[in-house]
């Protein structure tokens, strides 16, 4: 079963309860009491997830930032963070990083594991959030007349990423210290009927979130708001990292933070992305298919 | 910074609350309105944490079980459990042990991540427990004229390593397939002082409790039940992974389920560990340091 795909599904199969969507959606959430709690965990492995030339420090932070922006699309404030760790070279920096993240966005480490091993270096945290908001925002609510929007834009990560890899005077922080909008999230969860945050691609997270709620996305590309040159922008909009937050709300929504209009929900079509009139037929070619 | 207590003290030192014992004790103890949530990750890696011959049903189960126990030592009920998980080979024999382990221990999968990656997998696990009994019990409470307990045996363990490893008949179940003792853990909480799971050794486990604890812990190592022949009895209680819960009480407790009186809680003395009237000089030799 090399396939990760298979895996996944084979995984899903195992959680009795199809509303716990930790593996569909990018975060469980869970009732405890009166309280719901939002758990996502993610892992980022040497080689696959940061460049050679990348600081510790900075895989730190996005370790944290990735995570936490799992519970910003929950509109979760975080509780605090576990933190699975493998020991190695480095290992002064990653702490730097990760006291750096921690402070910025305000959540305390819980504790973790640490263990040695050897070859490449493997990191995994665990966040908690609490949703104030219930029931939670999740990819599966669009509704058909809803408006569709972005908040934060696409491709800042791509130029970051190109700049790190390549060289380059673009601005490097996008891919190396995204943020969280846990703000905007928090704010938003009331009166969203989907939301996500985009770290595989806006086109491809879009199709997800169309496939989940059952719906075609249809978007306006020129109208998303791009971190990178207008050449870039079908690039942009295919590429990871951002961690902007896409969403449906009603048309006439008063939104409590800046968004911007990307498109409309319709009824499903031929597919669920129609990108400026023209249907996709697949999810290949959207984003970064893990 | 190679040394792995450095990292883990300067960790912890990045933790806002000294009470957040995730990094010093073996969870981490969250309050959730009227609720107190237990949260535990350990991780596993290859070529460390089993051995080749291993299936990967056993490692799933061993995953599951060692993150329980954690949950155990606090007297907590699991709520559910995230994997970190690396795509590899025998994936199909992982979700196997996976799937009869969350069956046998009565947890559901919430949610996770999966990963690819090159070189030696690593598996992470983060468990989420309810303890009806607050405060949970810690290493940090043994008082002295208490008594020592174990629930549980030592070395049942070391002799399935050593089946595995080298050939032989002794059973390997419990070191392939260790049991967290849930019932056990919650029945004792609400009368322990002080209580933990032994997953590093019986002697190096209690010089951490006595060290918590501020005490001396004087121990009569004839007196610990063996799961080996009695010609390994001093291996038997430095050899790790067995689960088994130590714990202190009032030496006149009428406890709840089946344990062995193993010493007694003492003021410090020359050091946090005697052994049938011999003072330890430091936890080297005690048991498995990581």
């Amino acid at each position: 079963m090399a396939d990760e795909l298979a895996f996944i599904q084979s995984l899903r199969a195992l959680a009795p309860d199809p509303a716990a969507r930790g593996l569909a959606d990018d975060a469980a959430v869970l009732r405890i009491g009166e309280e719901t709690l939002v758990l996502t965990k993610d892992m980022m492995v040497e080689g696959v997830h940061w460049l050679p030339e990348q600081s510790l420090a900075d895989v730190a932070w996005k370790l944290l930032a990735v995570n936490l922006s799992d519970l910003a699309a929950k509109g979760a404030e975080p509780v605090g963070v576990l933190l699975g760790y493998m020991i190695g070279a480095d290992d002064a920096a990653f702490l730097e990083g990760l006291q750096e993240a921690l402070g910025t966005f305000d959540v305390p480490l819980l504790g973790g594991d640490t263990v040695s091993g050897e070859g490449p270096r493997t990191f995994s945290l665990t966040a908690i959030g609490r949703a104030p908001h219930s029931p939670v925002p999740s990819r599966r609510g669009a509704q058909v007349g809803d408006a569709v929007y972005l908040c934060g834009s696409a491709g800042g990560a791509m130029m970051g990423f190109e700049a790190l890899a390549r060289g380059g005077t673009a601005d490097v922080t996008p891919f190396a210290r995204p943020i969280a909008l846990l703000a905007e999230g928090r704010a938003l969860a009331p009166l969203v009927t989907a939301m996500m945050d985009v770290s595989d691609g806006l086109l491809l997270d879009a199709w997800r979130m169309a496939e989940a709620s059952r719906v075609t996305l249809a978007l306006d590309s020129r109208a998303v708001p791009l971190a990178a040159p207008e050449a870039r922008r079908n690039d942009a909009l295919r590429w990871g990292d951002d961690y902007a937050l896409l969403f449906t709300a009603p048309a006439d929504a008063q939104l409590p933070v800046t968004a911007t209009r990307i498109g409309s929900v319709e009824p499903r079509g031929e597919t669920p992305l129609r990108l400026d009139g023209e249907w996709h037929d697949g999810p290949r070619g959207l984003g970064y298919q893990h």
